[in-house]
Protein backbone atom coordinates (compact mmCIF):
# COMPACT_ATOMS: atom_id res chain seq x y z
CA UNK A 1 0.00 0.00 0.00
CA UNK A 2 1.95 2.99 -1.39
CA UNK A 3 1.02 6.51 -2.41
CA UNK A 4 -1.28 9.60 -1.27
CA UNK A 5 -3.98 8.62 0.24
CA UNK A 6 -7.42 8.40 -1.88
CA UNK A 7 -9.85 10.95 -0.79
CA UNK A 8 -13.74 11.10 -1.12
CA UNK A 9 -13.55 13.06 -3.62
CA UNK A 10 -11.18 10.54 -6.07
CA UNK A 11 -13.16 8.74 -8.74
CA UNK A 12 -12.35 5.44 -7.18
CA UNK A 13 -14.07 6.72 -3.94
CA UNK A 14 -17.23 8.24 -5.44
CA UNK A 15 -17.82 5.10 -7.21
CA UNK A 16 -17.63 2.77 -4.31
CA UNK A 17 -19.66 5.38 -2.39
CA UNK A 18 -22.77 4.37 -5.02
CA UNK A 19 -22.71 0.95 -3.61
CA UNK A 20 -23.96 2.15 -0.30
CA UNK A 21 -27.46 2.12 -2.38
CA UNK A 22 -28.96 -0.74 -3.35
CA UNK A 23 -29.54 0.79 -6.83
CA UNK A 24 -25.94 1.67 -7.00
CA UNK A 25 -24.89 -2.12 -5.91
CA UNK A 26 -27.05 -3.71 -8.19
CA UNK A 27 -26.19 -1.31 -11.38
CA UNK A 28 -22.53 -2.59 -10.72
CA UNK A 29 -23.20 -6.14 -9.04
CA UNK A 30 -20.51 -5.04 -6.52
CA UNK A 31 -21.02 -3.84 -2.55
CA UNK A 32 -19.10 -3.11 0.49
CA UNK A 33 -17.97 -5.41 3.05
CA UNK A 34 -16.70 -3.45 6.20
CA UNK A 35 -14.30 -4.13 9.05
CA UNK A 36 -12.07 -6.86 9.57
CA UNK A 37 -14.18 -10.08 9.95
CA UNK A 38 -16.03 -9.30 6.70
CA UNK A 39 -12.95 -8.40 4.90
CA UNK A 40 -11.31 -11.31 5.82
CA UNK A 41 -13.96 -13.50 4.81
CA UNK A 42 -14.36 -11.93 1.59
CA UNK A 43 -10.17 -12.22 0.92
CA UNK A 44 -10.36 -15.46 1.64
CA UNK A 45 -12.35 -15.81 -2.19
CA UNK A 46 -9.95 -13.56 -4.23
CA UNK A 47 -12.44 -14.33 -7.15
CA UNK A 48 -15.11 -12.41 -5.26
CA UNK A 49 -13.14 -9.42 -4.22
CA UNK A 50 -12.04 -6.69 -6.36
CA UNK A 51 -9.75 -4.47 -3.84
CA UNK A 52 -9.59 -3.28 -0.65
CA UNK A 53 -9.62 0.83 0.83
CA UNK A 54 -7.94 1.21 4.13
CA UNK A 55 -7.09 3.74 6.04
CA UNK A 56 -3.24 4.30 7.36
CA UNK A 57 -4.48 3.32 10.80
CA UNK A 58 -6.41 0.37 9.63
CA UNK A 59 -3.53 -0.61 7.45
CA UNK A 60 -1.56 -0.92 9.91
CA UNK A 61 -3.91 -2.63 12.61
CA UNK A 62 -4.76 -5.00 10.13
CA UNK A 63 -1.16 -5.55 8.53
CA UNK A 64 -1.47 -9.08 9.10
CA UNK A 65 -4.62 -9.34 7.33
CA UNK A 66 -3.48 -6.92 3.95
CA UNK A 67 -0.10 -8.13 3.30
CA UNK A 68 0.02 -10.31 0.11
CA UNK A 69 -3.82 -9.84 -0.45
CA UNK A 70 -4.74 -11.13 -3.59
CA UNK A 71 -6.21 -7.53 -4.76
CA UNK A 72 -5.36 -3.79 -4.77
CA UNK A 73 -5.16 -2.49 -0.85
CA UNK A 74 -5.77 1.34 -1.73
CA UNK A 75 -4.71 4.01 0.84
CA UNK A 76 -7.64 6.28 1.62
CA UNK A 77 -8.14 9.25 3.63
CA UNK A 78 -10.20 8.91 7.11
CA UNK A 79 -13.08 11.67 5.21
CA UNK A 80 -12.99 8.71 2.48
CA UNK A 81 -13.61 5.61 4.75
CA UNK A 82 -16.36 7.66 6.57
CA UNK A 83 -18.00 8.03 3.08
CA UNK A 84 -18.05 4.40 2.22
CA UNK A 85 -18.83 3.31 5.89
CA UNK A 86 -22.73 3.27 7.05
CA UNK A 87 -22.19 3.17 10.77
CA UNK A 88 -21.29 6.18 13.11
CA UNK A 89 -17.97 4.59 13.91
CA UNK A 90 -16.07 3.82 10.75
CA UNK A 91 -13.69 1.11 10.69
CA UNK A 92 -11.43 2.47 7.76
CA UNK A 93 -11.07 -0.94 6.09
CA UNK A 94 -13.88 -1.69 3.22
CA UNK A 95 -13.56 -4.21 0.75
CA UNK A 96 -15.58 -4.17 -2.88
CA UNK A 97 -16.74 -7.40 -3.05
CA UNK A 98 -19.20 -8.90 -6.25
CA UNK A 99 -22.74 -9.85 -5.18
CA UNK A 100 -23.02 -13.56 -4.50
CA UNK A 101 -26.32 -14.52 -5.46
CA UNK A 102 -26.67 -17.76 -7.30
CA UNK A 103 -30.50 -18.63 -9.57
CA UNK A 104 -33.13 -19.92 -7.26
CA UNK A 105 -32.88 -22.96 -9.63
CA UNK A 106 -29.92 -24.18 -7.26
CA UNK A 107 -32.24 -24.76 -4.98
CA UNK A 108 -34.97 -26.64 -6.22
CA UNK A 109 -32.38 -28.94 -8.21
CA UNK A 110 -30.16 -29.80 -5.43
CA UNK A 111 -31.94 -28.67 -2.17
CA UNK A 112 -30.31 -28.17 0.75
CA UNK A 113 -30.87 -30.04 4.24
CA UNK A 114 -32.37 -26.90 5.89
CA UNK A 115 -32.74 -23.34 4.38
CA UNK A 116 -34.97 -19.94 4.81
CA UNK A 117 -36.87 -17.91 2.47
CA UNK A 118 -37.45 -14.30 3.51
CA UNK A 119 -40.83 -12.79 2.62
CA UNK A 120 -41.59 -9.08 3.07
CA UNK A 121 -38.67 -8.65 5.69
CA UNK A 122 -38.09 -5.03 6.24
CA UNK A 123 -35.17 -4.87 9.00
CA UNK A 124 -31.65 -5.35 7.29
CA UNK A 125 -30.07 -5.78 10.89
CA UNK A 126 -32.38 -9.18 10.91
CA UNK A 127 -32.15 -9.29 7.18
CA UNK A 128 -27.82 -9.90 8.34
CA UNK A 129 -28.87 -11.20 11.92
CA UNK A 130 -31.08 -14.46 10.46
CA UNK A 131 -27.74 -15.15 7.67
CA UNK A 132 -26.35 -15.29 10.24
CA UNK A 133 -27.91 -17.50 12.44
CA UNK A 134 -29.43 -19.51 9.47
CA UNK A 135 -25.27 -20.77 8.70
CA UNK A 136 -24.35 -21.03 12.18
CA UNK A 137 -27.70 -24.28 12.16
CA UNK A 138 -25.63 -25.02 8.97
CA UNK A 139 -28.47 -23.83 6.16
CA UNK A 140 -27.28 -23.87 3.07
CA UNK A 141 -29.03 -20.72 1.61
CA UNK A 142 -31.19 -17.77 2.38
CA UNK A 143 -34.07 -16.95 -0.53
CA UNK A 144 -34.78 -13.03 0.07
CA UNK A 145 -37.93 -13.12 -1.50
CA UNK A 146 -39.12 -9.57 -3.59
CA UNK A 147 -40.01 -6.87 -1.66
CA UNK A 148 -37.30 -7.60 1.36
CA UNK A 149 -34.25 -6.02 2.80
CA UNK A 150 -31.23 -6.12 1.04
CA UNK A 151 -28.92 -8.24 2.34
CA UNK A 152 -25.81 -6.59 0.68
CA UNK A 153 -26.96 -2.77 2.38
CA UNK A 154 -24.08 -2.29 4.99
CA UNK A 155 -26.29 -2.72 7.91
CA UNK A 156 -27.07 -6.32 6.98
CA UNK A 157 -23.77 -7.19 5.92
CA UNK A 158 -22.30 -5.94 9.30
CA UNK A 159 -25.36 -7.86 11.04
CA UNK A 160 -24.54 -11.16 9.26
CA UNK A 161 -20.80 -11.28 10.68
CA UNK A 162 -19.44 -12.65 8.02
CA UNK A 163 -22.13 -15.43 7.41
CA UNK A 164 -23.31 -13.66 4.09
CA UNK A 165 -19.68 -14.71 2.67
CA UNK A 166 -21.14 -19.07 3.96
CA UNK A 167 -24.05 -19.38 2.57
CA UNK A 168 -25.67 -19.02 -1.13
CA UNK A 169 -28.34 -16.24 -1.63
CA UNK A 170 -31.14 -15.64 -3.74
CA UNK A 171 -32.51 -12.53 -4.29
CA UNK A 172 -35.67 -11.20 -5.68
CA UNK A 173 -37.04 -14.88 -6.20
CA UNK A 174 -41.04 -15.04 -7.34
CA UNK A 175 -42.19 -16.92 -3.89
CA UNK A 176 -45.62 -17.94 -5.20
CA UNK A 177 -43.17 -19.73 -7.98
CA UNK A 178 -40.77 -21.08 -6.05
CA UNK A 179 -42.28 -22.46 -3.14
CA UNK A 180 -44.78 -25.04 -4.58
CA UNK A 181 -41.65 -25.78 -7.43
CA UNK A 182 -39.46 -26.55 -4.34
CA UNK A 183 -42.19 -28.70 -2.74
CA UNK A 184 -42.13 -30.48 -5.66
CA UNK A 185 -38.86 -31.47 -5.46
CA UNK A 186 -39.31 -32.73 -1.84
CA UNK A 187 -38.17 -30.18 0.24
CA UNK A 188 -40.80 -29.64 3.49
CA UNK A 189 -42.00 -26.15 3.53
CA UNK A 190 -42.77 -24.67 6.64
CA UNK A 191 -44.35 -21.10 7.49
CA UNK A 192 -43.95 -19.48 10.77
CA UNK A 193 -46.93 -18.27 12.22
CA UNK A 194 -47.73 -17.20 15.56
CA UNK A 195 -51.44 -18.61 14.86
CA UNK A 196 -50.30 -21.60 12.66
CA UNK A 197 -52.14 -24.84 13.36
CA UNK A 198 -49.02 -26.91 13.76
CA UNK A 199 -46.91 -26.63 17.09
CA UNK A 200 -43.04 -26.16 16.63
CA UNK A 201 -42.29 -28.72 19.34
CA UNK A 202 -44.71 -31.45 18.40
CA UNK A 203 -42.72 -31.69 14.52
CA UNK A 204 -41.49 -35.05 14.08
CA UNK A 205 -40.87 -36.32 10.75
CA UNK A 206 -41.36 -32.99 8.95
CA UNK A 207 -38.08 -32.15 10.13
CA UNK A 208 -35.70 -34.84 9.46
CA UNK A 209 -36.03 -34.15 5.10
CA UNK A 210 -34.86 -31.23 3.40
CA UNK A 211 -36.64 -27.79 5.09
CA UNK A 212 -37.40 -24.94 4.41
CA UNK A 213 -38.65 -22.23 6.85
CA UNK A 214 -40.99 -19.21 5.96
CA UNK A 215 -40.41 -16.34 7.67
CA UNK A 216 -42.40 -13.28 6.68
CA UNK A 217 -42.31 -9.18 7.89
CA UNK A 218 -41.36 -7.94 11.10
CA UNK A 219 -45.11 -6.77 12.04
CA UNK A 220 -47.06 -8.33 9.59
CA UNK A 221 -45.90 -12.21 9.58
CA UNK A 222 -46.02 -14.45 6.63
CA UNK A 223 -48.67 -13.20 3.87
CA UNK A 224 -51.51 -15.30 3.93
CA UNK A 225 -51.21 -16.36 0.03
CA UNK A 226 -48.01 -17.84 1.14
CA UNK A 227 -48.79 -19.44 4.02
CA UNK A 228 -51.00 -21.34 2.13
CA UNK A 229 -48.59 -22.66 0.15
CA UNK A 230 -46.08 -23.98 2.80
CA UNK A 231 -46.89 -27.57 3.94
CA UNK A 232 -47.61 -26.10 7.41
CA UNK A 233 -47.98 -23.00 9.19
CA UNK A 234 -46.13 -23.16 13.02
CA UNK A 235 -46.50 -21.67 16.18
CA UNK A 236 -43.74 -21.77 18.66
CA UNK A 237 -45.40 -22.66 22.01
CA UNK A 238 -45.22 -19.77 24.59
CA UNK A 239 -45.93 -19.83 28.30
CA UNK A 240 -45.36 -16.08 28.97
CA UNK A 241 -47.55 -13.26 28.13
CA UNK A 242 -45.87 -11.89 25.32
CA UNK A 243 -47.34 -11.74 22.14
CA UNK A 244 -45.09 -13.01 19.91
CA UNK A 245 -41.28 -13.22 19.40
CA UNK A 246 -38.95 -10.97 18.01
CA UNK A 247 -38.36 -12.24 14.11
CA UNK A 248 -34.86 -13.29 14.40
CA UNK A 249 -35.36 -14.87 18.00
CA UNK A 250 -38.45 -16.58 16.43
CA UNK A 251 -35.79 -17.53 13.54
CA UNK A 252 -33.37 -18.63 16.02
CA UNK A 253 -35.60 -21.27 17.52
CA UNK A 254 -37.00 -22.95 14.59
CA UNK A 255 -33.69 -23.26 13.00
CA UNK A 256 -32.01 -24.59 16.38
CA UNK A 257 -34.88 -27.02 16.31
CA UNK A 258 -34.66 -28.21 13.24
CA UNK A 259 -30.93 -28.79 13.15
CA UNK A 260 -31.56 -30.95 16.06
CA UNK A 261 -33.85 -33.15 14.50
CA UNK A 262 -31.90 -33.15 11.60
CA UNK A 263 -28.71 -34.87 12.95
CA UNK B 1 -58.52 16.33 26.39
CA UNK B 2 -59.12 19.69 25.53
CA UNK B 3 -57.60 23.20 25.63
CA UNK B 4 -54.23 24.37 23.72
CA UNK B 5 -51.38 21.52 23.02
CA UNK B 6 -48.73 22.18 24.85
CA UNK B 7 -45.36 23.05 22.73
CA UNK B 8 -41.95 21.69 23.10
CA UNK B 9 -41.12 24.54 24.85
CA UNK B 10 -43.65 23.79 28.09
CA UNK B 11 -42.98 23.21 31.15
CA UNK B 12 -44.89 19.93 31.28
CA UNK B 13 -43.01 18.93 27.93
CA UNK B 14 -39.43 20.04 29.02
CA UNK B 15 -39.82 17.92 31.75
CA UNK B 16 -40.70 15.13 30.38
CA UNK B 17 -37.79 15.46 27.87
CA UNK B 18 -35.82 14.87 29.97
CA UNK B 19 -36.22 11.33 30.42
CA UNK B 20 -35.04 10.74 27.32
CA UNK B 21 -32.11 10.49 28.68
CA UNK B 22 -30.99 7.67 31.86
CA UNK B 23 -29.74 10.58 34.27
CA UNK B 24 -33.07 12.35 33.47
CA UNK B 25 -34.98 8.73 34.01
CA UNK B 26 -33.00 7.71 37.24
CA UNK B 27 -33.50 11.08 38.81
CA UNK B 28 -36.87 11.64 38.36
CA UNK B 29 -38.13 7.59 38.66
CA UNK B 30 -39.76 7.83 35.35
CA UNK B 31 -39.70 6.92 31.79
CA UNK B 32 -41.10 7.01 28.51
CA UNK B 33 -43.34 4.48 27.05
CA UNK B 34 -44.19 5.42 23.24
CA UNK B 35 -46.74 4.31 20.66
CA UNK B 36 -50.14 2.29 21.22
CA UNK B 37 -48.75 -0.83 22.23
CA UNK B 38 -46.54 0.55 25.43
CA UNK B 39 -49.33 3.09 26.52
CA UNK B 40 -51.81 0.21 26.61
CA UNK B 41 -49.76 -1.76 28.97
CA UNK B 42 -49.25 1.44 31.00
CA UNK B 43 -52.54 2.52 31.33
CA UNK B 44 -53.42 -1.48 32.43
CA UNK B 45 -51.68 -0.57 35.45
CA UNK B 46 -53.01 2.90 36.62
CA UNK B 47 -50.55 2.97 39.54
CA UNK B 48 -47.53 3.25 37.63
CA UNK B 49 -48.84 6.03 34.81
CA UNK B 50 -48.63 9.95 35.44
CA UNK B 51 -49.94 11.10 32.03
CA UNK B 52 -50.30 10.64 28.39
CA UNK B 53 -49.48 13.01 25.64
CA UNK B 54 -51.51 12.57 22.74
CA UNK B 55 -50.91 14.42 19.26
CA UNK B 56 -54.46 15.84 17.86
CA UNK B 57 -54.13 12.86 15.16
CA UNK B 58 -52.93 9.98 17.81
CA UNK B 59 -55.72 10.86 20.01
CA UNK B 60 -58.10 10.75 17.00
CA UNK B 61 -56.89 6.99 16.13
CA UNK B 62 -56.65 5.76 19.66
CA UNK B 63 -59.75 7.18 21.05
CA UNK B 64 -60.71 3.90 22.25
CA UNK B 65 -57.71 3.46 24.26
CA UNK B 66 -57.89 6.60 25.92
CA UNK B 67 -61.12 7.26 26.56
CA UNK B 68 -61.77 7.31 30.22
CA UNK B 69 -58.46 7.49 30.86
CA UNK B 70 -57.36 6.99 34.91
CA UNK B 71 -54.61 9.54 34.08
CA UNK B 72 -54.56 13.10 32.58
CA UNK B 73 -54.39 12.90 28.81
CA UNK B 74 -52.49 16.16 27.64
CA UNK B 75 -52.29 17.15 24.09
CA UNK B 76 -49.21 18.17 21.95
CA UNK B 77 -48.14 19.72 18.83
CA UNK B 78 -46.45 17.73 16.46
CA UNK B 79 -42.84 18.93 17.64
CA UNK B 80 -43.53 17.91 20.96
CA UNK B 81 -44.21 14.92 20.61
CA UNK B 82 -41.09 14.69 18.39
CA UNK B 83 -39.39 15.91 20.95
CA UNK B 84 -40.71 12.99 23.25
CA UNK B 85 -39.31 10.59 20.81
CA UNK B 86 -36.59 8.08 20.26
CA UNK B 87 -37.62 7.31 16.48
CA UNK B 88 -37.48 8.97 13.58
CA UNK B 89 -41.25 8.30 12.72
CA UNK B 90 -42.71 9.55 16.11
CA UNK B 91 -46.43 8.28 16.96
CA UNK B 92 -47.55 11.12 18.84
CA UNK B 93 -48.35 8.56 21.62
CA UNK B 94 -46.53 8.57 25.06
CA UNK B 95 -47.08 7.45 28.32
CA UNK B 96 -44.98 9.02 31.17
CA UNK B 97 -44.79 5.70 33.51
CA UNK B 98 -42.82 5.39 36.75
CA UNK B 99 -39.53 2.97 36.42
CA UNK B 100 -40.55 -0.32 37.48
CA UNK B 101 -37.61 -1.58 39.31
CA UNK B 102 -37.69 -4.67 42.05
CA UNK B 103 -34.98 -5.11 44.87
CA UNK B 104 -32.68 -7.93 43.78
CA UNK B 105 -33.87 -9.82 46.80
CA UNK B 106 -37.15 -10.39 45.38
CA UNK B 107 -35.49 -13.27 43.02
CA UNK B 108 -33.86 -14.51 46.15
CA UNK B 109 -36.25 -14.64 48.20
CA UNK B 110 -38.75 -16.35 45.70
CA UNK B 111 -36.79 -17.41 42.76
CA UNK B 112 -39.26 -17.67 39.59
CA UNK B 113 -38.70 -21.34 37.69
CA UNK B 114 -36.75 -18.91 34.72
CA UNK B 115 -35.07 -15.53 35.11
CA UNK B 116 -32.54 -13.79 33.20
CA UNK B 117 -29.36 -11.85 33.65
CA UNK B 118 -27.55 -9.43 31.14
CA UNK B 119 -23.74 -8.56 32.19
CA UNK B 120 -22.66 -5.79 30.17
CA UNK B 121 -25.15 -5.97 27.57
CA UNK B 122 -24.62 -2.98 25.40
CA UNK B 123 -27.59 -2.71 22.63
CA UNK B 124 -30.57 -1.02 24.14
CA UNK B 125 -32.43 -3.08 21.40
CA UNK B 126 -31.22 -6.31 22.50
CA UNK B 127 -32.12 -5.32 25.74
CA UNK B 128 -35.51 -5.23 24.68
CA UNK B 129 -35.54 -8.43 22.55
CA UNK B 130 -34.06 -10.39 25.34
CA UNK B 131 -36.67 -8.98 27.71
CA UNK B 132 -39.39 -9.58 24.99
CA UNK B 133 -38.08 -13.42 24.54
CA UNK B 134 -38.06 -13.56 28.31
CA UNK B 135 -41.29 -12.80 29.13
CA UNK B 136 -42.64 -15.56 26.42
CA UNK B 137 -40.72 -17.96 27.39
CA UNK B 138 -42.56 -16.96 30.98
CA UNK B 139 -39.28 -16.11 32.74
CA UNK B 140 -40.55 -13.87 35.72
CA UNK B 141 -37.13 -12.04 36.19
CA UNK B 142 -34.66 -9.76 34.35
CA UNK B 143 -31.66 -8.60 35.70
CA UNK B 144 -29.77 -5.84 34.16
CA UNK B 145 -26.09 -6.36 35.80
CA UNK B 146 -23.98 -2.53 36.16
CA UNK B 147 -22.52 -1.34 32.84
CA UNK B 148 -25.62 -3.05 30.65
CA UNK B 149 -28.01 -0.81 28.75
CA UNK B 150 -31.00 0.94 30.30
CA UNK B 151 -33.82 -0.98 29.93
CA UNK B 152 -36.04 1.93 29.80
CA UNK B 153 -34.46 4.14 27.26
CA UNK B 154 -36.66 4.75 23.97
CA UNK B 155 -35.35 2.06 21.70
CA UNK B 156 -35.40 -0.74 25.01
CA UNK B 157 -38.73 0.12 25.68
CA UNK B 158 -40.19 -0.27 22.10
CA UNK B 159 -38.21 -3.46 21.53
CA UNK B 160 -39.54 -4.87 24.76
CA UNK B 161 -43.08 -4.40 22.54
CA UNK B 162 -44.76 -4.24 25.55
CA UNK B 163 -43.07 -6.90 27.93
CA UNK B 164 -41.06 -4.31 30.12
CA UNK B 165 -44.48 -4.34 31.90
CA UNK B 166 -45.16 -8.17 32.27
CA UNK B 167 -41.40 -9.00 33.81
CA UNK B 168 -39.86 -8.11 37.39
CA UNK B 169 -36.86 -5.61 36.38
CA UNK B 170 -34.02 -5.55 38.40
CA UNK B 171 -31.29 -2.92 37.67
CA UNK B 172 -27.87 -2.00 38.68
CA UNK B 173 -27.37 -5.47 40.73
CA UNK B 174 -24.28 -6.13 41.54
CA UNK B 175 -24.01 -9.74 39.78
CA UNK B 176 -20.54 -11.14 41.70
CA UNK B 177 -22.54 -10.94 44.43
CA UNK B 178 -26.31 -11.88 43.75
CA UNK B 179 -24.68 -14.83 41.62
CA UNK B 180 -23.81 -16.77 44.47
CA UNK B 181 -26.92 -15.76 46.93
CA UNK B 182 -29.12 -16.77 44.23
CA UNK B 183 -27.54 -20.34 43.73
CA UNK B 184 -27.50 -20.87 47.58
CA UNK B 185 -31.48 -20.30 47.36
CA UNK B 186 -31.76 -23.23 44.52
CA UNK B 187 -31.39 -21.40 41.56
CA UNK B 188 -29.40 -23.17 39.00
CA UNK B 189 -27.12 -20.23 37.21
CA UNK B 190 -26.50 -21.30 33.63
CA UNK B 191 -24.05 -18.88 31.86
CA UNK B 192 -24.11 -18.82 27.68
CA UNK B 193 -20.46 -19.09 26.69
CA UNK B 194 -19.55 -19.86 23.08
CA UNK B 195 -16.52 -22.47 24.56
CA UNK B 196 -18.47 -23.56 27.31
CA UNK B 197 -17.85 -26.74 28.56
CA UNK B 198 -21.82 -27.98 28.75
CA UNK B 199 -23.71 -28.65 25.30
CA UNK B 200 -27.51 -27.37 25.40
CA UNK B 201 -29.11 -30.24 24.00
CA UNK B 202 -27.01 -32.36 26.70
CA UNK B 203 -28.67 -30.54 29.62
CA UNK B 204 -31.54 -32.22 31.46
CA UNK B 205 -32.04 -32.59 35.57
CA UNK B 206 -30.37 -28.78 35.29
CA UNK B 207 -33.06 -26.89 34.05
CA UNK B 208 -36.03 -28.53 35.93
CA UNK B 209 -35.66 -26.81 38.98
CA UNK B 210 -35.42 -22.73 39.08
CA UNK B 211 -32.75 -21.39 36.41
CA UNK B 212 -31.31 -17.99 35.38
CA UNK B 213 -29.62 -17.41 32.49
CA UNK B 214 -26.41 -15.10 32.24
CA UNK B 215 -25.91 -13.65 28.53
CA UNK B 216 -22.92 -11.53 27.96
CA UNK B 217 -21.64 -8.86 26.02
CA UNK B 218 -22.66 -8.76 22.18
CA UNK B 219 -18.40 -8.57 21.35
CA UNK B 220 -16.90 -10.03 24.10
CA UNK B 221 -19.52 -12.43 25.60
CA UNK B 222 -19.75 -13.16 29.79
CA UNK B 223 -16.76 -11.41 31.59
CA UNK B 224 -15.08 -14.84 32.98
CA UNK B 225 -14.94 -13.97 36.41
CA UNK B 226 -19.16 -14.16 36.27
CA UNK B 227 -18.88 -17.00 34.13
CA UNK B 228 -16.94 -18.91 36.90
CA UNK B 229 -19.71 -18.08 39.46
CA UNK B 230 -22.05 -20.18 37.24
CA UNK B 231 -22.94 -23.83 37.88
CA UNK B 232 -22.25 -24.48 34.25
CA UNK B 233 -21.01 -22.56 31.17
CA UNK B 234 -22.86 -23.83 28.35
CA UNK B 235 -22.62 -23.71 24.66
CA UNK B 236 -24.90 -23.94 21.41
CA UNK B 237 -24.06 -26.77 19.20
CA UNK B 238 -23.77 -25.70 15.98
CA UNK B 239 -22.64 -27.65 12.75
CA UNK B 240 -22.62 -24.21 10.16
CA UNK B 241 -19.73 -21.54 10.09
CA UNK B 242 -20.62 -19.26 11.75
CA UNK B 243 -18.17 -18.49 14.80
CA UNK B 244 -21.20 -17.58 16.83
CA UNK B 245 -24.84 -16.57 17.59
CA UNK B 246 -26.20 -12.93 17.79
CA UNK B 247 -26.85 -12.38 21.22
CA UNK B 248 -30.58 -12.01 21.22
CA UNK B 249 -30.60 -14.92 18.91
CA UNK B 250 -28.71 -17.45 21.33
CA UNK B 251 -30.75 -15.85 24.77
CA UNK B 252 -34.06 -17.10 22.24
CA UNK B 253 -32.68 -20.71 21.83
CA UNK B 254 -31.35 -20.96 25.47
CA UNK B 255 -34.72 -19.80 26.44
CA UNK B 256 -37.18 -21.59 24.27
CA UNK B 257 -35.08 -24.70 25.51
CA UNK B 258 -35.84 -24.13 29.15
CA UNK B 259 -39.11 -23.38 28.83
CA UNK B 260 -39.57 -26.79 26.90
CA UNK B 261 -37.84 -28.78 29.59
CA UNK B 262 -39.86 -27.32 32.58
CA UNK B 263 -43.43 -28.11 31.19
Amino acid sequence: MTGEPLTERSARVVAARKLTRRAGRDAAGLFLAEGRQAVAEALADPAGVREVFATEAAAAAHRDLLTGAPVPVRPVTDRAAAALSETVTPQGLVAVCALRDVPADVLVDAPPSLSVALAELADPGNAGTVLRTADACGAGAVVFGAGSADPYGGKAVRSSAGSLFHVDVVRGAPLPELLPRLRAAGVTVLAADGGGEAALDELGPELTGPVLWLFGNEARGVPADLAALADARVRIPMRGRAESLNLAAAAAICLYTTQLAQR
